[in-house]
This record gives C-alpha cells, structure tokens and sequence, in this order.
C-alpha cells in the first residue's frame, strides 16, 4: 500500500486527541481500547483504518452505511481508510462444493463488484482519501506454508470461544476445518496492511479481535477494533435487511428514500440521526431541545433527515423536489382542487390497473399497468410497481406521473 | 510417482488373493477393512502402498522395521511400497516459534537424511521395488487456497475424536490450529499418490483414517488401512524405545545385536518371530512345536534368531561369528583352559580400569581407558564402552580384544 508520508508528524495536545475521540466514539457500540486509540492518535501520523467488505456487491442499504459514515469521519480527521474488498475467499468458492449456489467469483465479476461498491460508497466517502484494496493481493500470493505458520498462531480453544462455532460444536452441527481458517486469514489482512484500527458491525467482534492477536503475534502494534451497532429499520425494532422489507437503499429514487425516512418514528429518528447525519451532536442535541420545548415541529426535523439523505445518495436539487412532492401529497396542498375521488371494496377493484382506468387516469387496463410498470405510480408517496395486487383498506392520494391524481378510498 | 505398468493386470484367483492376505495379515494390529483390501488384491494391479516417515532421520531400532518388514512382504507379492518422507512439515520447522530444538531442516539436510533412511532400510528392502519420495513435492506446491479447499473436507468434530486432541482440549491444554492442519496434510499425501494401502503404528490410528476420508472426497477409491504392533522392548513390557534403553538398533555391531537378541525371555521370542523374522508362519509354528515336545532347546531356537536378525543388518559371515563368539563365552569352551580369575568388591574396583589393569590384560589404566574407548571390551558378550563406572555384582566373562580374557567376580 503507498503510504502518504507528507511531513514528519508531530504529536497532539490532549485537547487535539479528545477532539477526534469524540467524532469517533459518536454512534459506537465499542471501542477496544480506548487508550491505546489515544495513544495512536497522539502520534500525529495519519491512522491506517481498515473495513472488510464481502465482495457479493449488494445493493447497500443505510444498514450498510453506518460503518461507511465512520470512515467519512476518520476522512474528516485525516486519517487514511482502506475500503478492503474480500476477494480471496470469494475466489475460492464455497469449498465443500457442497452449494451450487456459490460458485467462485472470476476476477472480472470482482472487479465489475468493485465498481458497483465505488458507485454506491463515493456518495459517502472522499474517494481522493479512499484505498480500494483486495486481500487477493497478499492471501492468493500466500503458500501452504505461509498458511500452516498463520494457523500455529491461535488455538482451537479460543475459535471454540467463538459464539456460532461454540453452538455449532455443542449441537453436532459440523464445523468444516475451513472455517477455522477464515478467521485467521482476515487477521491477516491486519498484518498485511498494518491496521491501526478495524471496524465492523458488533456481530464481527470475535473476528476483528482474532486480528489484534495476530497483529502482536508478527510482531506488530495491535490493532484498535470499533464494532458499530446494526441500524434498526424503519420498523424500529429489528436489524434493517432487505429480506425483511425494513430498509432504505441507497439506490432507491429520491421519492422512496425520502418518503421511506418520513414514515419512521420520532423515536428512531434520533437514532438515524446520530448514526447517519452528517450534523454535529451539538447540533443534533439543539434540534432535539427545540423539539422537546415545542420550538420545532418533530415532522420538519424528519423533513430535514430525509432531505440530508436523500441529497446524499441523489443531489440537493432532487432532494427538495421530493421533499414539496411529499409535502403536496400531505398537506393536500400540492393537489389540484379539482381531483377526482373514487371509492372501491377491497379486492379486484383496489387494484391498480383497475382503480387508475376507473377514476378516468388511464384509459386502459394496458396503459395502466405499463405506467405502473415503469414506475409512474406512487400511493401516498411512495411508488408502488405492482399493477395487481390488491390494496388493502384505507386512504391513498393516488399519483400518476406528474400531474394525473385522485383520491381514493378503499373499504 | 512413475507408473510401472506392465502387462494389462489379471484378476487373481480367490486362492492367489487369500495367500497374499495371509502374508499381508501376519503380526498386524488391524486391518481397515478385509473386504476391501480383497477386492483390491483380486484386481491384479500392484498396490500402491504408503508409509510415512519422519525426516528427522533416527537411527533405527527393531521397533521401527515392524513396518518395514510388513512393507517387504508387500514387495514379495509383487506390490509398490513408496517410503515416504515427510519433509513438508520438516522444512516449515516448529512454526510456533515456541520451540528453539526445532528449526526447519534445509533441503541438503533432508536429502542427507533420506541417505541415512535408505542406508538403514535398504537392509530390509529391495532398493530396486522401493520408491522413496517426499510429500514437499506436491504439499510445498500448494498454495493457501489449495489448502483451504483441503481444511473444507473434514470436520472440527471428527478431528476432536483423536485421543490427544479431545484430552487436551478438556484439560485447557492449547491446540494451535495448525495442528488440525496436519493429519489432514498427511491424508493428501495418499490422494497424491493414489494409494491403496497406508501403514502405520497403532498409535497412527486416526491419522491413517482422515485418509479414507479425504482420498473419497478428492473423487478416489479410499485406501486401506493396516496397523502394526509397537514391539515391545528387551524387558518384554515397555515399547521398544531409545530412551529406555531397551532396544537394539540396527546400527549396532553384530555381537551387541546378537547377545542383546539372545537376552530376551522365550516368550517374547516367538513375538520377534513373529514380528521380524523372514521365515513362514508355518516353519515357526514347526518350531514352536519342536521347543514344546523337548526336541528343540528354545536357547538354540533364539540363536537361530539373533543370527538372522544379526545378518539382516550385517552378513550371515558376521552372524555366525557373533554366534560363535556368544557360545564360547556361555559355554565356556571358548575361553583359553589358562584365564586368570579375579575377585573384587563392588564400588571403585569393579571399574573396568581397575580390573582389568589389576587383572593383567591392560598395563594402565590409561591403555584400558583408551581400549574401552574403542568398544574392545565386552562383558558377557555385551560391549561395554564405559570404562568408569563400577559393576554390580556378579559374574563376568571379560574380553579384551580378541584374545585376552578375565574371568571376574563381583562380591
């Protein structure tokens, strides 16, 4: 890796350090250990921070961005972040050849992956201050040998330690030798790049300590690990995941992550806001008084979540536009005096193909679902690509395109 | 590994197999499993048989030749014995780095030992049937992904069944992981060289074992497995061993292999037979027979031993000097009518430089010291190299060279 040797460095007030431990800390579920971080920093050189990334390119989702935001923090403070892209075990398949559904990754698909993850993650990070680095480069170059001496330094006793292989283990399930191996090998992604700090979601903790062990082991400073909490989705109570439907993309059109940050709660909104905004606690704490004192309405603090995020991962002119296409849709305000209203049961008729050519926005069920097919359609807000299922009892401001609304009332 | 493909194989008679099984089967611990093995012979094709070695290249001793013995009766059926070295992990050294008595071997190292092996070996081999190869040659080929595939093919759990690792692991004794790493190292080993039969010491159990397993999951038919005995020592108890003492090595001289063979009780005898001798099972059961019914005395049954164990690692020439040389001393009738008896007591004159100057066969005791030095001395037909330390009582016929004699008692 290039080391970016500018001047020699020089080292910091205390006032200096607890300045950047503060930024750090904000949002974290632990740091390991507090004082040798303050013992790097104090250095003055700029800190090596690495984060491994599965090399499945995922669509991400804020979940995902949690951890980036903190490497945009350790950006802000002029430290140097390695973006590590986990190549090696992709490159090997799933071993046992027991699953037809993990062949292994050629290196073109990995770096096409590594691309899609640029797209997506330059929206958070400095992509002049970001490494892009594969452990390929040192594991694939690894031997049989090399392997056997990394394996010597940990023992079995302390992988059984390691929650998932303990219950495995107790419960007969297999553990193939393998995979004893994995967490050592990503340790060894900390000697090779000489790690100041790792960080991960609080499940990787076991394996972003093996590291700090390993790192001693050759001879090296251990590494500070930060594990961060995993994001709640929009429900507010369980982990945001895209098989759960709780989530909100990064790839989603502004309307979505707009509309989809306004319908969390007041509660979590908070919770976003730290872990997500770009705001400073200070600021966060001013806006959470002015709320609490009746200063500021709770909806215009959300407004400005959604506009933060949305002008994120789109731009700040896109983000105002869903925010007036949001405010138009509930405050009324925003539609024609002369909407048509339409009621319908529940069933056959609350589909969208047959409500939008009923209440006279289409003029055929085939125009219907096509516009819906193109994403034309959205329900309170929210787009909705499904041209026939039902939808279920209530009140929708239906819009169509840009000027094309109705209300309809589903019973 | 060079195929030696002669005529297309026939398939062997049930007669032709069972013969062969009878040899294969004498003195062994256990065969994994009979049917297996029957199918294979019956095929017609040489075997590939594999036993491996430790490359730190020991002398040799009667325990060791146990396999050695069981891998010349599969050459006198016409089968491949490969000698295997294991030099892959020799050359790793102690990769814990816990150990400074263990430093990776070089390569001129390893190949100096594999002289000293053959040496040794060739005494019970056919140098011409043997393939002595070494397992760097596809292991130190091999690259951390090669290995990790391997690691995918077993289990923590089966691994944990070995004895030594599930004692250690209760008792919190640490396993370093790289030791799961090695039976499955040495399992390849058969996987690269196709084998049908692996040997090894009961005490080698397990290891011979994963490599069923893992020449099944590479796609191959699994190979057999059989255990030899650990031969029990001069004393008829402990395994044989350097370390107590109680063993003959093969490269001792022809009149210490000869009164150590001669030393051993009656029964342990017919397990030697059994073990190392060359003759059939049914000329020992003809001599077993013989001893039983007063036709044979065992002592001259047991010299038949020692001499063919003595021109094993010499020549028959020498085998029947030390025979002679061993009768003369125990009958008597070897000894000149003139030699002087001396009497001493225990403690500093029974010191070989005390009697035997006192004794008249040296001049000094510088001149005994030197002669001791140089293994002139035998005491009961036993050398004795020590020229210091006092005798316990007894009586002892004492040689000096080929000539000088002392009868000696020990009060």
């Amino acid at each position: 890796m290039p080391e970016k040797q500018t001047a020699t460095p020089q080292p910091l007030s205390k006032q200096a350090v607890d300045g950047q431990l503060a930024l750090i800390t904000r949002g974290i579920a632990e740091l390991i250990n507090l004082e040798e971080l303050r013992t790097k920093i104090a250095r003055g050189r700029p800190l090596n921070i690495k984060v491994g990334f599965d090399p499945t390119a995922p669509d991400l989702h804020l979940g995902h961005t949690v951890v980036i935001q903190k490497m945009r923090h350790f950006q802000q403070l002029g430290h140097t972040v390695v973006f590590l892209i986990g190549d090696f075990t992709g490159t090997i398949g799933d071993p046992s050849g027991r699953s037809e559904t993990r062949p292994p990754l050629t290196r073109e698909q990995i770096l096409q992956n590594a691309e899609t993850y640029k797209k997506q993650v330059f929206k958070i990070l400095d992509p002049q201050k970001t490494i892009v680095d594969f452990n390929s480069r040192w594991l694939g170059a690894m031997t049989a040998a090399d392997i056997i001496r990394l394996a010597s330094r940990y023992t079995v006793a302390r992988l059984m330690e390691r929650a998932d292989f303990a219950k495995r283990f107790q419960g007969n399930i297999p553990i193939a030798v393998h995979e004893f191996l994995y967490p050592l090998a990503q340790a060894y992604d900390s000697v090779a790049l000489r790690t100041d700090v790792e960080m991960g979601g609080t499940d990787q903790t076991f394996n972003l300590l093996v590291g700090r062990h390993i790192q001693a082991q050759y001879g090296q400073e251990s590494q500070c690990v930060i594990t961060l909490p995993l994001l709640e989705g929009l429900d507010g109570v369980k982990k945001m995941s895209k098989s759960l439907g709780n989530y909100i993309g990064i790839n989603e059109p502004p309307a979505e992550i707009f509309g989809k940050a306004m319908s969390i709660s007041d509660e979590l909104m908070w919770r976003y806001y730290e872990l997500l905004s770009d705001k400073s606690l200070e600021e966060i704490t001013r806006m959470k008084e002015e709320v609490e004192t009746g200063r500021l309405h709770p909806k215009t603090a959300k407004e400005e979540l959604a506009c933060e995020l949305t002008a994120r991962y789109h731009d700040l002119q896109a983000a105002e536009e869903a925010r007036r296409d949001f405010q138009a849709v509930f405050s009324g305000g925003g539609i024609p005096e002369d909407t048509p209203s339409l009621s319908c049961t529940q069933g056959e008729d609350s589909a969208p193909v047959a409500f939008l050519t009923r209440g006279g926005l289409t003029s055929s069920r085939g125009e219907a679902r096509r516009l819906v097919d193109q994403k034309a359609l959205t329900l309170n807000g929210r787009i909705c690509a499904d041209p026939v299922s039902s939808l279920p009892a209530g009140e929708y401001i239906v819009k169509l395109g840009k000027k094309r609304f109705l209300k309809l009332l589903v019973k």
